[in-house]
């Protein structure tokens, strides 16, 4: 069994962005990095991609409404992002307070500036096999972590466990495409999938993005399985100091020992989602500085 | 084995659209039928549509330009009846001749008055399970058919043959939808699927859409298998005086004694895409009566 270690390709990632932000012609790449609020782990995680903009090369616009924003004053923001030339990339960072209608507000970010990947046009460009899109950061990251230790899907039989928008549904689509990095066989199981465990134990690479600790066990995997897991869940525990632990989707004492890559919680897919964002404002930069919209 | 009469089902919702059209406040739904050139196949479908479009009580606007006209001059042609507030839904016939770029054409479309469905933000908004977007004719003709043919899906393993933009895709995101008639387990193969036989012998439901004659044979369904057959090929025929035979991607006669449902080629899922184009085009009505955008 060999661990995916996404924090060693995450650094890889920035280390080629890095050197590639370097050679671009003209001013830097720019993310507007936008916080309603004063939510603690939002703080943490827009400090985050501040830092590793810095460390690129990314200029970052700091942008912190207070927590009582109405939405029109939102979009108003969002709409002078939206005109203004020198920001490549938008991020508005989730979750919203609550009288703020998410869905609304990410379709109001330009779509050639969205590179969170949520905006309607870049799923529908994901579906189209369209590069101009904007891949979700998630499901991105995961296809880098696949083909950056040498797992090949074409022909391979691709399980997602979850169906959801920002993991589920967009890497079924990626590993669908017709690309030499993709072209799998894909089952989509979720809540409602009757027998799961017979779907499962086919995955020649099991992506599990269900929301549930240590779901899946050994007696749901084939022998040198490929797994990826995207959960990210709280559990109690009393011998730690916070009173909890994180924990995946995959119950990993006893899955790891029979799979031949698997990917550990912390550590694994967590890592990319900040590399592919950098990404994907790198990706905005260039196309921006293209001559037609795309 | 019950044979699925899509000519049937397809007279059932016209008969329900035309009911619904003459409740519907102020004026009829309109759609715009643009046709370029004389393709006799095109003249055909065109014809096809206007004649159901009457039927129901729809009002077509007949619009055919020359083979030589630009690619300029076709989205001029389409920007006006954008901003045409009379009309609801725009249909371009497809295949257009190869000096016009066809994705680019179909972008131009506003995503409103899309009809068929294949605008990129249309696509996204069937992954967001929207319902305000617009599924294309094909796939949501196959839905219409399986629901109306008293076909449960939820729970059930749904096996799509082919990734196709214009149906494998949209069928596998509309089959996994959270829907009481969907929520499928939902597996896409293609020409790259190994060992394919395997899949398509678990389908309950076996969706096929490669465009490969009789492609589909005994061996490869299980005994009780619902079979949607999307393939339209011609076959040499000397014994016919076309010269030629229409066939699915499924082997009929041996296949259809193992089925509990299949779709007759003629007869199945093409009579369906007229009336889902018709079922759109009120729906824009509907929606474009609304106070604000969509």
């Amino acid at each position: 069994m060999e661990l995916i270690d996404g924090n060693k390709i995450a650094a890889d990632i920035i280390a080629e962005l890095k050197a590639e932000v370097a050679t671009l012609p003209g001013r830097r790449p720019c993310i507007a990095l936008v916080r309603v609020g004063e939510d603690p782990a939002s703080i943490s995680y827009v400090a985050k991609k501040q830092k590793t903009s810095a460390e690129i090369g990314i200029e970052s616009r700091l942008i912190f409404p207070p927590v009582t924003i109405t939405q029109d004053e939102l979009f108003a923001l969002i709409d002078g992002l939206n005109a203004d030339a020198g920001v490549d990339g938008i991020l508005v960072q989730s979750p919203l307070p609550k009288h703020l209608n998410e869905v609304a507000v990410f379709r109001r970010i330009a779509a050639h500036k969205d590179v969170d990947g949520f905006h309607t046009m870049n799923l529908g460009k994901l579906a189209q096999e369209d590069a101009t899109g904007f891949v979700a950061c998630t499901p991105a990251g995961i296809m880098e972590l696949l083909q950056r230790s040498g797992v090949k899907l074409s022909g391979q039989h691709v399980v997602v466990l979850g169906r959801s928008l920002i993991v589920g549904k967009p890497a079924a689509l990626l590993a669908l495409q017709r690309q030499p990095w993709a072209n799998a066989t894909v089952t989509v199981c979720h809540s409602q999938t009757a027998n799961l465990p017979a779907f499962t134990r086919q995955a020649d690479i099991l992506i599990a993005a269900i929301g549930k600790p240590e779901f899946v066990t050994a007696a749901m995997v084939k022998p040198g399985v490929v797994v990826i897991d995207v959960g990210v869940n709280r559990v109690p525990d009393a011998t730690k100091k916070s009173g909890y632990r994180l924990t995946g989707d995959v119950h990993f004492p006893s899955v790891s020992p029979l799979c031949s890559k698997i990917t550990p919680v912390p550590g694994g897919v967590g890592p990319m989602t900040v590399a592919l964002l950098m990404k994907n404002t790198v990706k905005a930069r260039r196309q921006n500085a293209l001559p037609g919209p795309v």
